[in-house]
């Protein structure tokens, strides 16, 4: 089961809608790069890799879509998409990387319009591949850091979900859990969006791993009383520095750990590093809508009165100074995180 | 309007409903001290100073419902009383202060179960009057640190709620609003049973304070990015040292603020504070349902797979190296804390 892929008898992208989780699992599917970048904008797909593999598709559909017979027009038309695609969430640099890529396909082939969308699907399909081995990897070096019988607490969703079929901090859990550790953990709901209680909790009883879910502001809570050995999450763009800009919740989590001297793992792929942001400060800060606070029930009943005002922002900044060490497919990254990112990215570029 | 009060025409016990607001404002009666434990432990009444008294009332009920017509048998079936309410909910100290201070009346006055019915009526309705003076008290106090133009993250709710009429952190919010202060609240949910978004935005809105809802989990973000200038709570227990025992999520915040260099308030009357515990770590945490956290709906659908575990711990413990001072009603109680708490009780008590 992939969380994003090509469906190769109708020529379109298929999603997991992540929206009728955990109640019903169910496919979308997509002919329209517009509709794609919608799914992503509402969160039908979400996560920083399934986004960037999910807008390479959408590039696909729109090569596919265009009519345009000769290169001039054709770029025109993938320019237009490109743009369109990178504006769906602004935050997470998957995306912006993912689309780069594939803008990068046209320029490399100067070719008509028909070989180039057959590249381009090509070059999709590859990213997809490359997540889940990427991920595999990532998994393997993280896995290494869990023993038997650690209880570890996760954020938000980082899972198959997040990914095209592994995932990244979840996909550590799932890897020391094949290699026969015992791990319990803790997930936390993750509001607005309940990614914790909704996906990783559902994604953990497919898996047969041991979980309970807590409220966002309960892990101080259990980190106090010395019930945790591990914090872990994903990222959607982490700065040169080593700073990380992930779900909102991440970086009290992080303090919290921190304060309690239970280390801190980010999990993500060296595509999550933007070498161009030098810090976290430098990062957009999504900030969406209030709705999301506020359309909740309980008992049947409103929480918030009818009018009430909410703000909501996406994400938050973890400085580096709260990471214990960085997990990627190039290896586990420690401080100084300046000097042994830009190493880790520089060897893996050979 | 108060939270707490007795019906004298009916003989009974007046809260208002909780579990309604926001979106119904009604009362519920009682005239069995059993369904008033029922009511505090189910939280139709919270909020460490409103169960202090309403337990309190909860006496006077029982003294009503004894049949006893000798001082003995009364003086069993109220210790029967104050244990079942006493038991109700274990961490919050003005629960079982309260129940002691109506035992205390019997005690001093060795007299007829009708006599001291009528006396323990009147305790009762003191230690409601009494928490109105104090909030009041403690409000002016409290007012005085907040500065016109002022940005406060507040926690849970501690407004008129969670006391008889006034409140503690949300009484300083209002006492500082009426004196003319510009302060703009922002309001976290407090999950799991969404007292910030239910009760707390209620009440700003009938005061016309602005606020705006948000999670729990950013109020890290708006820390970083320096839109705070204060942290306000309340507490369910403070230790001598000044350790903070208040709702789950108050450590988070109190971590986040300090990370910062915002000052954390949290705001008590004297009662709040118990000296016979030393630090929080001897403070019970009382474990609620795991349905509080999972029993919740968005657009309609559950939120968590239907056999979901979760863990629910109601507090959690601040310690005193995260508080700048303790708001109370005989004063603003600065570090050193162990010192300073001892000093203002002792001159209280004068």
């Amino acid at each position: 089961m992939r969380t994003v892929e090509w469906d190769y008898t109708n020529h379109k992208l298929r999603l997991i809608d992540q929206h009728a989780l955990p109640g019903e699992f169910s496919y979308l599917s997509f002919g329209d790069y517009r509709e794609v970048a919608r799914a992503i904008r509402n969160m039908v797909v979400r996560g920083a890799p399934a986004i960037g593999v999910t807008a390479a598709f959408g590039m696909a559909l729109a090569a596919r879509q265009s009519r345009a017979r000769d290169t001039a027009s054709f770029l025109q038309d993938m320019n237009r998409a490109a743009e369109e695609l990178r504006n769906a969430r602004p935050t997470a640099v998957n995306l912006s990387w993912a689309v780069e890529r594939m803008l990068g396909v046209i320029s490399r082939q100067p070719a008509t319009p028909e070989s180039l969308r057959a590249a381009l699907l090509d070059a999709a399909q590859q990213l997809a591949d490359e997540d889940v081995r990427t991920n595999q990897e990532m998994a393997l070096f993280g896995a290494s850091l869990i023993e038997s019988g650690d209880t570890v607490i996760h954020h938000c969703n980082t899972g198959s979900l997040a990914a095209v079929e592994w995932g990244t901090a979840l996909g550590v859990i799932r890897m020391a859990h094949q290699q026969g550790k015992a791990i319990h953990v803790l997930v936390d709901e993750t509001r607005p969006r309940l990614q914790g209680s909704r996906l990783t909790a559902w994604e953990l009883e497919q898996y047969g791993i041991d979980y309970a879910i807590i409220t966002d502001n309960a892990a101080g809570y259990f980190l106090q009383s010395r019930q945790v050995h591990k914090v872990l999450f994903g990222a959607d763009r982490v700065a040169a520095n080593g700073d990380v800009v992930n779900k909102i919740g991440t970086y009290m989590l992080a303090l919290a750990a921190h304060a309690n001297h239970v280390p801190v793992y980010p999990v993500v792929p060296l595509s999550t590093i933007d070498l161009g942001t030098q810090n976290g400060e430098d990062i957009p800060i999504e900030q969406r809508s209030p709705d999301e606070v506020l359309d909740l029930m309980v008992n049947g009943m409103p929480v918030a009165p009818a009018d009430a005002r909410a703000r909501n922002p996406a994400f938050d900044i973890t400085p580096h100074r709260l990471v214990s060490a960085i997990v990627t497919e190039a290896g586990i990254i420690y401080p100084p995180f300046k000097r042994n990112i830009r190493r880790a990215i520089e060897h893996n570029l050979k």
